[in-house]
């Protein structure tokens, strides 16, 4: 059964509106006609629904049944992703949705050699925003992990401090995951996770980290692309936290 | 210090010969010079060398110091991965290498789109292995994965079989690798990882599978993309046997 996410404003007792690109694609392209039945998603609950009318521009469907989704993960993990070359940030929303993030929050570091203003990046946030969406359609998340604006260094450090967990990849030195937690402890937590771009970190934002009391975690004795990192690092949480 | 890998045959007691296009490389890009240091690799062991003379063709060196590498895993992985479209097959190679793979197995499975004959995919697999190589001298590797030619399912399943581990991921039911072995079990052992392309596997192929005693693993409850399930799948066994 067709599957789309619904905005939490268009959602009443009874019914639930679909408008914008996805109403378009449910009348033109999947030809769904009247008393077709749709599952539309919201905040981590599906609502089986059954099509009442149609056009262009909206689609009103009937609620027949609410059930709670189970494919979100029992840790709530922020990646902290200092920002790539774009392509590079495309392929890790992507993955990472794909994951189970809650969020991505991009961070320029001193090393970045992409380093777009917050005004520059809109555009930029616009399309991983939407590259977001389709990897939440695709996986089957319950959520729709959002792109956020571009943190400057020392406030991304601040905010990820403000998670139950806090760690930053580090070349140089560090210790495994494995080490740091047991599984249960993660179960309902929130993660931040702060991995670098092409040039890593430098030596002194690994110390205002750790001074902050975020733990550095080595990603093991391979170098591992900036890419590669975040979707190394979210597989592993994931997998210790029994989220896969 | 420059790194390349070294050809075994290329080796004597007391010098190291480099031809090919390294030979170019370090002579025309790098533009080196006679006395000047690099290191070579070759089966898990690096040699500092001295240059003692270059051509175009040619750069022979002495070697000065010989260490073993300690950036290999301690776990043989064998990726068998059903054929998915090339583009995300080059992503799975190059990222598999970095996380550490001993080899890569293309196979073809019921429902692999892309169909090669192993003459179709001889020159693919030429591009694959040059990606491996440029994978392995970026991450640091002490030795060279190779992808292999295209096996039929039957003889990948018995292929796998041989391994001290096999796993094989499926989206329908499995267990979480976490809970399949403990880290210390996997030192020193062979592990062969076998992932479905786009379309996943068959219930048969499960089944075929299961009766050899291969181990159907769950990778969670979203859905991962074809080139996802395996660079999740790597970290995960990296990280339970301590290597990353």
């Amino acid at each position: 059964m067709p599957r789309f996410f619904a905005d939490k404003n268009n959602i009443s007792d009874n019914n639930i509106t679909i408008d914008g690109s996805d109403a378009q694609h449910i009348g033109r392209s999947l030809r769904m006609k009247i008393g077709e039945e749709l599952i539309l998603c919201c905040d981590k609950i599906d609502y089986k629904t059954k099509i009442l009318s149609i056009s262009d521009n909206e689609v009103c469907c009937e609620i027949l049944e609410k059930s709670p989704i189970i494919s979100e993960p029992n840790v709530s993990l922020t990646l902290y992703q200092a920002v790539p070359k774009l392509d590079k940030l495309e392929l890790i929303t992507q993955k990472a949705v794909e994951l189970g993030v809650a969020k991505i929050i991009p961070v320029i570091t001193s090393r970045c050699i992409s380093r777009p203003d917050k005004k520059g990046f809109s555009k930029k946030k616009e399309r991983l925003n939407k590259i977001a969406l389709e990897a939440a359609k695709q996986s089957g998340r319950g959520i729709i992990p959002q792109v956020w604006d571009i943190l400057d260094y020392k406030t991304a450090v601040k905010s990820l401090k403000e998670h139950d967990f806090s760690f930053v990849c580090y070349e140089k030195w560090g210790i495994p995951f494995s080490s740091v937690v047991n599984p249960l402890d993660f179960k309902d937590k929130s993660v931040g996770l702060f991995i670098g771009s092409e040039g890593g970190f430098s030596e002194s934002e690994i110390a205002l980290c750790e001074e902050m009391g975020i733990k550095t975690i080595s990603m093991g004795k391979r170098i591992l692309r900036c890419e590669t990192a975040p979707i190394s690092a979210i597989s592993i949480i994931m997998a210790l936290s029994g989220n896969i």
